[in-house]
């Protein structure tokens, strides 16, 4: 994959404004909807198992987050990747936290395995933690750099049928046969909540216009943040200038930007 | 109605700080409060049916919005409606993304139908999809022009004996004989998530000072978005630009910048 | 406790970025996660019994928040409390809208029994509901002046043997023996949701360090809340302006702005 196709996926996605239905944490819900509406798709923040039916139909994506994860929600987010399944659309799993629980690790490992069509994005703590690796999980804060989070996320490729994004410092594009290391982003990005989740988002929104590999997602979220990042001088700044770059962003400053090496 | 009604029912809000009631989406619960904290109300965020009795005593109107519903959520939505009657006190109603489930369409019908004083504030869309006709829903961004949803909303303000607010690009205020159009507002707006949702908290703002047909509110949010997003890059800036200009709007801006026909 | 305590325990929170636990209300997750993040520590928004034990295990405290309580959550919310506990962390309560339910005194109280470490942060009204007085609780904003609720707080420290923030226009800190007066913060922050519910967050991070009586997270909040507002046209700007302000909070401003006196 090349830029070429990177910037024709994200026209694609202002041109066909993609309905992605999101089933995620309640401290992201207005983030990652706004994200969305940012980048030119369509938000569903639905989850009820009476509707997630009609809703999979007629979407493109289904996003799940399990930040806010109980036993209330869990039974709707394997409901929602059953009608995904059956509407042959693709599954985002973001597993916040997995490690940092027994609960969380299971759940990630529950819903990979349910989903058919698969792309997991997640920091590199929760990477290697759900390829059952021994990492150094505390809290949902990545506690490991994403380089020593490749080796389980090309297991988790492997195992699942999968594509992976580990996303840091330095994000990780991992399918069964390549691996594509990127640079954009910003230090300041972290002290913001959900921003990985936001990601998830736009990578739901991405693999809705056909860009199933979480490359294009994670080089227009990693430009945008670290633009917003040069002009922001605290977190709260950062959270809507991260808005509005996604919003403004154009082929060429994501061609100027662009750090990204083929492995 | 006209101007010195509307600045009368605002200047009404900033001094009585109403109370209002919402039992709303997780995605905007902040933005709503946020919303009605700047024009000057109060607002209650509260679904528990232990306490809606003692809520609705001493609040000045309940606002329903049914973005994230499920079978939890629903009958706490109907209780608080109960409540909000034997205090005879309006409800509004946000019927988000009626039309693209069966569930959303069948439980805004019935919030509807219970509710003794009402007022619905809708998209084109979900105003079609409540009224029965057929519309284009498709997720929960309205599909359909506001000119489209004029009938319907007709029809719904005689079947429920309600007051209607149809907003969009063009926003209509219908009552049972009257119809009102305003041009306020702004092409960013559709990009923040919640704006309909905080125009309809807003809506109950007016109704506890006794504006019950939605044209205050409507034409405050119009005026006060439109300011925000002259100001604003994109829409991470207009959310934060938005409530600022409903702390800041004066009599005189509102005057100036007035699209209002009553046909 | 003076102003080097106070610089200590900031430099603390930057430096060990400790593991704060929220169950909190719907509305203020994630400005509390952020506000959280802006000052350096690190948010875990968890509510889930099943892997409560395993999150405060590894967490400096937790903070329980009512604001949106129902059925479903306080249960969680008194298992948490256990776990807090059974870990000797310190619990912050946060009795949003004591006072204007029986639902909020009385679960306020029973969470107050049953926290064995414990600092209770709220607004006058909250603060004089809890104890039992005559105050004059509507909804969740405060009615009454901090200064009427400094009797109710040293009543609640000597009877849950506990810390107790009010906060307001003028904020007191009331130990077992001990009562600080602060005059930090601006009249703009009540008009942001959530202010209130970031402190208390705060405050836990605080606890986690090792300062458990509330005062320092009480001054950089009130110096920051300060900052911001002094830069905001509305309370749209402020409650960015307000992450950002925590962000960059200097010792000398600190210093030069603080106004504190121990009576």
């Amino acid at each position: 994959m090349n830029i070429d196709t990177i910037i024709s996926a994200l026209h694609a996605v202002r041109e066909q404004k993609p309905l992605v239905v999101n089933i995620t944490n309640y401290v992201v819900m207005n983030n990652t909807a706004n994200a969305l509406l940012a980048i030119g798709a369509s938000p569903i923040m639905a989850h009820s198992r009476e509707e997630m039916d009609e809703m999979m139909s007629f979407s493109g994506a289904l996003v799940i987050n399990i930040g806010t994860l109980d036993s209330v929600w869990i039974p709707r987010m394997f409901a929602a990747v059953e009608h995904a399944n059956h509407h042959n659309k693709m599954v985002v799993l973001d597993p916040v936290g997995c490690g940092a629980s027994a609960l969380r690790t299971q759940t990630s490992r529950q819903i990979a395995e349910a989903a058919n069509k698969l792309i997991i994005r997640g920091n590199a703590s929760e990477i290697i933690a759900l390829a059952g690796e021994q990492g150094s999980s505390k809290g949902v804060d990545a506690m490991d750099s994403s380089d020593a989070a490749v080796g389980a996320a090309q297991y988790l490729a492997k195992t699942y049928q999968c594509n992976v994004v580990v996303s840091g410092e330095t994000d990780f594009i991992i399918t069964a046969d390549r691996k594509v290391k990127l640079n954009n982003g910003h230090a300041m990005m972290p002290l913001v909540t959900g921003m990985g989740c936001s990601l998830s988002a736009l990578t739901g929104a991405f693999a809705a216009v056909g860009e199933e590999t979480g490359l294009a997602a994670t080089v227009v979220f990693g430009v945008a943040g670290e633009i917003a990042a040069e002009q922001s001088k605290g977190p709260g700044s950062l959270q809507l200038n991260l808005l509005d770059a996604l919003y403004l962003l154009d082929d060429a400053t994501l061609i100027s930007r662009l750090k990204m090496t083929t492995c």
